[in-house]
């Protein structure tokens, strides 16, 4: 398969990249380039995709959406980078995958509400209830998915925090593998434990290794 | 108490005006007036704030949203302004509501996911998930609910269909009125029945009576 991997320098970009480069042939794009990309920016994912061309699947890894309190300055980054920019992304890759071919997003979890999470959970709960009714939507059996990653270890140890609290990149890889590969659609993959909450609603869980 | 109806000559926003006019002081506004305000400008709403002044409680029953298919032109319509118009207007309600106040605002509901739905889905359930969140971070006592109206018999009849597969919009005031009179925060409640999906999730039923 030809894969077009955007977010492909970050942690679990690179997890993805190593995994599915070794038996399929990778476009990688992020804001830094090979291909540069700016999710916020929709003619800039078009340019994208006219200098990429065709595809028989999309992997968007690049979900860095700023977390902030309802009070906060920096509200809105979230919504713009993590929700609007991979909603438009489905809508604007939608031509340029091969029939049969896949698209998968990225969600993220919380545990439980609390101070700060409002935004998070609107995003999150917006693109897996997305992800759900768009699949239903999608022409020339094309699929479409959301991996929810939950904590990286990696990402929590370069924090200084425990990383057996989060799930290795190497597993959280796997799930947009499951997405790419499998022949599922209209579902959330997550790495973590099952939590009481609207975003877990619809979800299906894959046990860690 | 003194509470601000926005949406107030809708089909919804009438029977709610109807119910809490009787024995609270409403202060009404719409696109149309007598206090003007268009949700998909945020100037406009910090505009209408400062005319009203201080209130009680904040009602939102303005939440037509467009739904379009997801390869429609209209798609984002119904994203600036039930969605991002609705969070801006909690945010910026916050500081015109008195301590121990509320905010209710409008989300929708899906049986389930049906061609042209996915904005929907994601609408309803990014609402019902921010309003879940943010509860938990509001200051002062204050509180923050959300009312799923479904189908509505009046709009029904008004489009040729049974009234019957709907709710009165009476009946639908009753819980808005629910939700400015009581206690709860973090709530959404909806006049139809449970179903299966994400955007039901977390959600309290209030049955007809």
């Amino acid at each position: 398969m030809r894969i077009l991997l955007i977010g492909a320098t970050g942690t679990i970009g690179r997890a993805v990249g190593d995994l599915l480069g070794e038996r399929h042939d990778l476009v990688r794009a992020s804001r830094r380039g090979p291909y540069q990309v700016d999710l916020t920016d929709p003619a800039s994912i078009d340019a994208m995709f006219t200098e990429v061309g065709t595809v028989d699947a999309v992997v968007c890894c690049a979900a860095s959406g700023a977390m902030s309190a309802l009070t906060g300055p920096a509200f809105w980054t979230g919504l713009d980078g993590k929700l609007l920019g991979q909603v438009n992304l489905v809508r604007q890759a939608l031509p340029h995958v091969r029939d049969g071919g896949s698209i998968t997003i990225t969600s993220g979890r919380f545990a439980e509400p609390v101070p700060g999470s409002s935004l998070g959970f609107l995003v999150n709960a917006g693109l897996e209830a997305f992800v759900r009714a768009a699949a239903t939507e999608l022409p020339r059996g094309l699929r479409l998915n959301a991996v929810s990653p939950g904590w990286v270890s990696e990402t929590l140890t370069g924090l200084g925090m425990d990383p057996a609290d989060g799930t290795p990149a190497a597993d959280v890889a796997r799930l947009y593998s499951e997405s790419v590969e499998g022949t599922a659609s209209g579902r959330t993959w997550t790495s973590s434990p099952p939590t009481p909450g609207p975003s877990t609603s619809g979800s299906s869980r894959m046990s860690r290794p």
